[in-house]
Formats: C-alpha cells, sequence, structure tokens
C-alpha cells in the first residue's frame, strides 16, 4: 500500500506536506470534498459521484481545473500505484491561496488514495445507536469540509457507544453526520429532501427500493421517526446500515428490519457483481 | 519583509508548504484561529487576544501546546526576523493529522507573520456599505476558520460596492463576517450579545466610550438598526468603521455620525500612544 496523491497537477506520497499555509480552505475553511471507492477495482458510480462534485463545486463557484477523463486518469495511475485491489479516493477542492485571504485566485485540488475504510459487519446484521442531535448543516446541497460538530462530538459519541448524530431542526430531520437516513412505516420508503446532501448510495437504494417499495421523498417529521417500523441509513461506507436506537428510543423491537436488511442484500448483490 | 512562520515547534518561510493533507482544519473545517496586530511595535492587547485564543481552544476541545509566555517569545523571533516595525500575527490552530479523518489526536499550531491590513482611511471618513444577509454563525463564540459565506459573497460585495456582510437573523441582528456592530440611538451605545464573537476592538471601544456615552450591551432588533441615529462596526482591521449604507437603507443623513468620529478619534489616540 505505497498511497499517494495529485495536487495541483503532479503527484507525491500520501504523507507529503502540500499545502502552503494561505490556502481558504485551511484559513476560511472555504472548500468541498468528495469520496468513493472501488469494488473489483472499478470505481462505482463514478459518473454520479462526480457529477456531484462538480455540482458543489459549482455552488461554491469554485472552477474544477480538470476534466472528468482527465480525472480518470489519473485514478487509474494512483490505483496502481497503490498495489491493491480496491482503494477509495478523497478529492479536496478548496479556494487556493489567497493573498488577501478572503478572494478566491486558484483553486487549489487534492486528490488521495485511501485504504478502504473499515467496515462494520456487526452493525450491518445488528444495527447502530445514534444521538439526536438539535443541528442543520449550512448549505446542505454541497458537500463542504465543515464537519465541524461530527469532530467536536466524537468523545461523547464514543462515551454514548453511538455511531453516528442524527441531525433535526423546528421538528424536521433531515440527515446523520456523513450520510442520509431512510425509514420504512406500513412498508412505504420515506426519506428526506430537506436540507440533505443528496448521497450517491442514497440513489442506489431508491433504485433498488423502486420495484418493491412505495417511495416517498419529502420532508420528514422527528415524530415520524420516532414511530417508524424500520429506520436505516445509507453512506458510500455504511452501504445499508440499520438503526435500531435514536438516542433512548428504539426501533421498533431493536433489530434490524426485515425490509432493511432486503435492500442491504440487495446492495451488496450490486457491489459484489460491480464491474464484473 | 521577508516573513517567517511557526509550525509545530519551528520556524519557516512563509510560503513553506507545511500541511500534510489528512489535516482535520482542511478536511473536517475543524480549526481556529486569531488575528493581531502591532502598534509602535508592540501587540496590542495580547493578552485579551490570548485569552480569546484559549477560550475558542477549550470551546474546540482542543489543547493549545505552548504557554502565553512561550509563544510571546515565538512572536518576538517572527517579529524580528520580518525587519519590519508593525507586523500582524495569525494564529491558526486545527485538529491535526487524523488516521480516521475523524478523531483528534494532536492539534497543529501555526503563527504565519502577515503584512499589516491595508487600511481604509477613506473608509473611516466616509463610512461603508455593507450588505443584510440572513444567516447566523454557527457556534459564534468561537473565532473558527468557517467563512464559507464570506468568500462565497465577496464577487456579490464588489458588484454591490459593498465593504461587507450584516448578519441577521429572525429579525435580529448579530455581527458583520469579522467585525462587531454598534447603533447610537438618541446617543445611547448598543451593541448585541447575541449570536456575536466577542471582538477586542468592541471590548476597547465599550471601554473608551464608558465615561462618555450610556451602553447597552443586549439583542438588537433589525428593526432598531433602520432606526438608527449612527451605525460602526469595529475590528482589529477597521478600528471604529462608519457604517453609513445597509443594502437600499441610508443610516442617519448617510455620513459618518460624530459619536462614531469621537469614538473614532479615541481609539485612534489609544494606538498611536500604544505601548509608548
Amino acid at each position: 500500500m505505497p498511497f499517494y496523491q495529485y495536487f495541483n497537477g503532479e503527484i507525491f506520497p500520501i504523507s507529503a506536506a502540500l499545502f502552503e499555509t494561505n490556502d481558504l480552505g485551511l484559513l476560511r475553511g472555504y472548500g468541498l470534498f468528495d469520496y468513493f471507492r472501488t469494488y473489483n477495482g472499478v470505481p462505482f458510480r463514478w459518473d454520479d459521484y462526480w457529477q456531484r462534485f462538480e455540482n458543489s463545486a459549482t455552488l461554491l463557484k469554485l472552477t474544477v481545473p480538470l476534466s472528468q477523463q482527465e480525472t480518470s486518469k489519473i485514478l487509474a495511475d494512483l490505483h496502481a500505484l497503490s498495489e491493491e485491489q480496491e482503494v477509495a479516493f478523497r478529492f479536496v477542492l478548496t479556494g487556493g491561496y489567497a493573498p488577501d485571504s478572503v478572494n478566491v485566485v486558484k483553486p487549489n485540488f487534492l486528490i488521495r488514495t485511501e485504504a478502504l475504510p473499515q467496515d462494520n459487519p456487526a452493525g450491518r446484521l445488528k444495527g447502530i445507536k445514534v444521538l439526536p442531535y438539535e443541528y442543520v448543516r449550512d448549505l446542505a446541497e454541497i458537500k463542504s469540509t465543515n464537519y465541524v460538530h461530527m469532530v467536536l462530538m466524537a468523545e461523547e459519541m464514543r462515551n454514548q457507544q453511538a455511531a453516528d448524530l442524527l441531525f433535526y431542526k423546528d421538528g424536521e430531520i433531515s440527515e446523520l453526520t456523513r450520510s442520509n437516513i431512510f425509514l420504512f412505516k406500513d412498508n412505504v420508503l420515506i426519506t428526506s429532501d430537506q436540507n440533505v446532501l443528496k448521497g450517491i448510495t442514497r440513489k442506489v437504494v431508491m433504485e433498488l427500493a423502486q420495484p418493491f417499495f412505495e417511495i416517498q421523498v419529502r420532508p420528514v417529521a422527528y415524530d415520524e421517526l420516532m414511530s417508524a417500523d424500520e429506520v436505516f441509513t445509507t453512506s458510500t461506507t455504511k452501504w445499508v446500515m440499520p438503526v435500531v436506537q435514536i438516542g433512548n428510543h428504539t426501533v421498533g423491537n431493536g433489530t434490524a428490519g426485515k425490509n432493511s436488511l432486503f435492500l442491504q442484500g440487495l446492495f451488496e448483490d450490486m457491489v459484489t457483481e460491480w464491474g464484473k
């Protein structure tokens, strides 16, 4: 695993210090990212991730300095250098170096190769606990680098044996810190379209669920979550992860729901076959 | 002006690339900063700035790796290396390098020496225009690195010949992007204590105003601002800067108010004599 990274046109070892200290990502939190992985050596839903990355950049008024095709070539090079079958890629685009620490001159574009995220197979079977947290992400449709509350609450989550935070505000739920949330009520699949980052796994799961369930994408009240039959969360690293406890509230009978496990199975089948 | 910077125990030229790319400030926006300057070669209100810096760090659960005394010594070294009479210092403390991109292991501590901010003497005499902007800063009492809206709106501000944004939400005003806001109504000086970063210049100006004016520190309604006799903003770089236009609304008769200019004069006298 000799991991490497791409930065503004060159390839460097992963631990190289690359950022000068007047970068707007560092000084002003002006940055966005994206994150995805390979299955069977092939980047999963690369077109979707690239499109989301470009969309975030557009919303932050930053120009991505490379085309998708140019970037594909870099991914292939980084992947080959890693000597690993599977890798994850993290894109980071910042406002770049700013002499006045305010105005964007030229973005900095970084692509990190990372080891695959640690799996949580027990969580996938048994489900996880999340903590309700009153907060709504600013500019939620941008995959910005602002994860202050997640880092701030990391220790508290460990203390409470919780895997994540569930954001809610004004009676509505939105998302977890890095993943979307779904619920089943009477076999209807429901997820929010308000103040969420539209996850690629969220999209894939809705595609997979389409033939089997009615799907509602709309504002979701906190109270609905409390009376849900099943709850699960989706992300690149979590796949379809049942949520069985929300603070002190037990979802359903406290075990992973059968519809959730069914969708998890479909997702697992898909990634098992990906690229073959 | 050979400016240098301190980073985790060593001194480097100011343009050195220092940050590895898994820093939590960069990847997760988990960072805070502070910024101050010298007058007559002496750091202005250094105890106040240090205290605020430490307070921000405490609220983000980060440990400042140096004492104030150790830091003073570094400031003196950086100042001497700059060969300048006056400099500005920017402290940045991030969550440091995180193998899992979530949990803080050891903060990174950076001190940049910077050229003095560009003065705006015309603005100080004539006053500036600001744009009302519906937003409230998250964790406002922390001087975090999150200035996404400021950078995002930089071009719009230039287009509208505005110098800054004025944050308001739910009928109350809080602050500008990087400065506090005051108003005079019937010779009473009023400033908000809600969702604001407590500026050192704000504190100094209240000390200077104390013998001359009644001061109210309390929630301030947007409507009060609209009927104010005078408005001004305070910061390390702006001193006491009259605000004469808020979007399309003209404050008072559209010129710098006499009370504002009086306080500006007191502040100017103070910094002229600082350290002498």
